[in-house]
């Protein structure tokens, strides 16, 4: 019986998968060839002394290496810690602390920032590395153990356990320490799978098959790529793994190696389309690009559509993993405009999934498609609780119910438009005020690059909306409003959510994960 | 947390799914619909008793009576025996007192067949209704229960683990009694939605999406009609259920709803081209036809091609499940010729699956397109043995392989190419023969209905080939022989694989699964 534990993956794939490649950089191997050094891997770590249950902390880009120690990791029923490589330097040492990481493995292009960090694992430190040579004399590189290692598979991958924790990861909220999530083995394939899934089943944007080339941009260190460390070679289609590439060596590699799948943050597509227009390239036809993680404004998803890049929306999140991705629903054609509307608001919830609105007194919505909710989440690989932190568990996650922190609107379909952030929205005379929405409502005004709208404390009101832009040309307080009233005025927006003020800056805040960081903004403009 | 359990499946698609309706007849509902009436149903099962563990022979057609009684026992713990309503009337009776079945649900349809059985259940039989009509009076029938039933989710709903089973089914081989297979929740879920999955990855005749309009045409009775009693509710589509529809109704509800993949074996898909052709139908363009069970004909697969029916095979059975589906290969164009030839032979593992090949002495065969071997299976979702029978569960299972007792050729690509049964393979001069290969040669001939190939004793060769045909014309041994010999100069057909003897037949002698009977050929030419 085999069971739903991640190495289990790379035996199907390499001997009767779909065929396709992995290209790091010049080095193309095969899925055959990753199982084979995964197993030398898994061999050298485990007369190392890694083994069932140790912690090793991950630092590295999407690169092979990466992958590999992935698969390694979980033969020994090893737990990676995934490292968010731009955190703050204390946030970096708590959590390797906290998540009790008995060995760091870290990435030779690291070397010059992890300095500090080095004294800390004096004798349980692997420099990732492509080549033999070590920055450091003395020290074991990724490449030598994969060089080392006998090809057999160690005794403990068949004892692995489907509920045994395959890796840890801490997200890092706007405020209070970092807070960490224990993934189980069934937890990360039912969830990364179910993504997966979800592309190949339903039409949208970012529609997968075994024929499709993979680019996955979201690092490993989140929710391993969104699941695309797991789920590409699952599907044994060609990954191509973009390591340290910005968006200039991203729009090369899209171009050369025929990639038509690539999953990126609002921000990562729109340096992305910078790059393309900085080379004259006018369209990237074929090119599907799975979103997510901050609201996509309205002016970028239009310049997508121009250029012939389609995209679905992702809801989700290290604390609910995968929730729901947007689709074209029934009855509209997948290529019209109607569809490329759609594809912004309709989240449908992955299959198994269920997905509650939640009014002030805990009344669970009508599917309306008018009320503004509190997000609840129940999905078949929901984390029980944030790793070791009873307290902040018990505020999120209660009776198989995690609170998202997020507002929706449910639409009659059953599919759901995400809104807000709760902490973000503006809440006036009562009423919410959806900051994503009016965002994507300002950022159509053709002189908006970027927009952030915050809560103001209010005698009247009890808050009201302020709009912080980065402009790109001219562009005065009164137009923007007159913009929002010709808004009110086709409908798509009530008159009260208008902001009472505008500000205008040089380049808004952004936090580690790319997106803009309110909290600042709101410290900043108090 | 939610698990794979059945019932976890329906409030999804109820809530959030792709907005499918289910079509019975003049009946038409949405999957809220099943749902509701699902828990109603519990409900009145659960006040007569029945609950976690009992038992409940199904004995009805593919109707949305079946399918609510498969989601209202899974909400109880309860265990369906699917009854193959074909079976003799010696082994029906062995297979209900066998899987230990106390109530038995047989449909109206069935009255005037089942009369021996309906006193070994005075009490606990329900007949499965449309109407509120019963058969006899006194006797509850599900149209009834539906009704008095309360819309609420039994408490056992949460208490029933993936572990638990989910149900019975007897397999019925040539020789012995019938063997049962117990299959649990989450086997038949992982089995079925594999299934899916698989034809939503890979390039296929068969994809499958959300946009599709399903008619199971495999009993229910038969793993659940292959997986769809489970897995077009999770996947939300139209769902067209035909109940007893012979071919000429199949055909009209095609037409009529739209229907755009069916499941059907070989024997099924003849009979209905034949009606097409009965009805001056010239194209069936759109329709995609899973099929397997026996051989594809290669007659009948290029019927389908030139009346615009595409296909996938699938291969696996009673007691392994799913195990491969047919996909065109890397490079392979997906609507050309070459295709569709592929789409014959390469049957791709479904994920997570694990396929090997033993020679004679039990060494793994190389994947070189050439040798032929026996077919050991792997997979998450393999059953441990046959229920309550561990001397044939130890022949069969061992070491998590399945021994499949099938025959087949591994392709370079990964692929299989299933030739024969073990026991039916002609074995002449200590190499193998490949019946199924032979046959779908000898289909080939216009003249040629239906052809079977069994091993006759042979003294100096252990055994030779002989042919057994139905023919549709004019045709002798030496016409055939001619094809055959024109087979071995392009190339396709090695000289010694040439029956010795063709044996003219009016019909050939089929099982109750509608397969050629190869036992009772045997027996008749011995």
């Amino acid at each position: 019986m085999r069971a739903l534990v991640v190495h289990e993956v790379l035996p199907s794939a390499a001997e009767h998968g779909a065929g396709g490649e992995v290209v790091d950089g010049s080095r193309r191997v095969t899925y055959a060839d990753v199982y084979r050094r995964a197993l030398r891997l898994a061999d050298s770590l485990k007369k190392l002394g890694v083994g069932r249950g140790t912690v090793i902390g991950v630092m590295d880009v999407n690169s092979l290496r990466n992958l590999e120690l992935h698969y390694a990791s979980s033969m020994l029923g090893a737990v990676i810690l995934t490292i968010n490589f731009r955190l703050a330097a204390e946030d970096l040492l708590y959590t390797i602390r906290h998540s009790g990481a008995e060995w760091l493995f870290v990435w030779e292009g690291f070397a010059p920032a992890v300095g500090k960090l080095r004294p800390a694992f004096p004798k349980t430190w692997v420099w990732l590395t492509d080549g033999s040579e070590a920055p450091e004399p003395g020290t074991p590189t990724c490449a030598e153990l994969v060089e080392a290692g006998a090809e057999r598979l160690p005794d403990e991958a068949g004892r692995v356990q489907e509920t045994d924790p395959f890796s840890i990861f801490y997200t890092t909220g706007t405020t209070g320490r970092p807070k960490g999530l224990l993934y189980r083995h069934r937890d990360m394939m039912l969830a990364s799978l179910g993504i997966l899934h979800h592309l190949a089943l339903h039409p949208g944007g970012a529609s997968a098959g075994s024929r499709d080339v993979f680019m996955p941009a979201i690092p490993f260190f989140h929710i391993h790529g969104w699941g695309t460390a797991l789920f590409v070679p699952y599907l044994g289609a060609k990954l191509v793994l973009p390591g340290r590439a910005g968006p200039e060596e991203q729009l090369r590699l899209i171009q050369d190696e025929g990639v038509t799948w690539t999953n990126m943050v609002p921000t990562q597509v729109h340096m992305l389309l910078e790059a393309a227009d900085a080379a004259g390239v006018q369209r990237l036809s074929g090119l599907k690009v799975l979103t997510g993680g901050s609201p996509l404004p309205t002016g970028l998803a239009r310049q997508m559509r121009e250029r012939g890049v389609a995209f679905s929306l992702i809801y989700g999140g290290s604390d609910q993993l995968a929730t729901s991705i947007s689709v074209v629903p029934p009855g509209i054609e997948p290529e019209s405009a109607e569809a490329w509307e759609a594809l912004r608001r309709e989240m449908m919830p992955l299959s198994m999934v269920d997905v509650r609105l939640e009014d002030e007194e805990g009344r669970t919505l009508p599917s309306d498609g008018r009320g503004i909710g509190r997000v609840l989440v129940r999905s078949p690989w929901l984390p029980g609780g944030y790793y070791k932190d009873p307290e902040r568990s018990a505020e999120a996650f209660a009776d198989g119910w995690f609170r998202t922190g997020d507002l929706a609107v449910m639409n009659p379909s059953g599919a759901m438009y995400v809104v807000d952030r709760e902490g973000d929205a503006v809440k006036s005379g009562g009423e919410w005020i959806a900051t994503g929405v009016l965002e994507a409502l300002i950022s159509e005004h053709a002189s908006v690059a970027a927009v952030a709208v915050v809560a103001q404390p209010d005698d009247r009101w009890g808050s009201r909306p302020l709009a912080v832009v980065q402009a790109r040309g001219e562009v005065t307080e009164e137009m923007l409003k007159a913009h929002l009233i010709s808004c009110v005025e086709s409908g798509r927006l009530a008159r009260f959510w208008i902001p009472d003020r505008f500000v205008f800056v040089d380049a808004l805040p952004l936090t580690s994960a790319g997106k803009v960081d309110k909290a600042a903004l709101r410290k900043t403009l108090a």
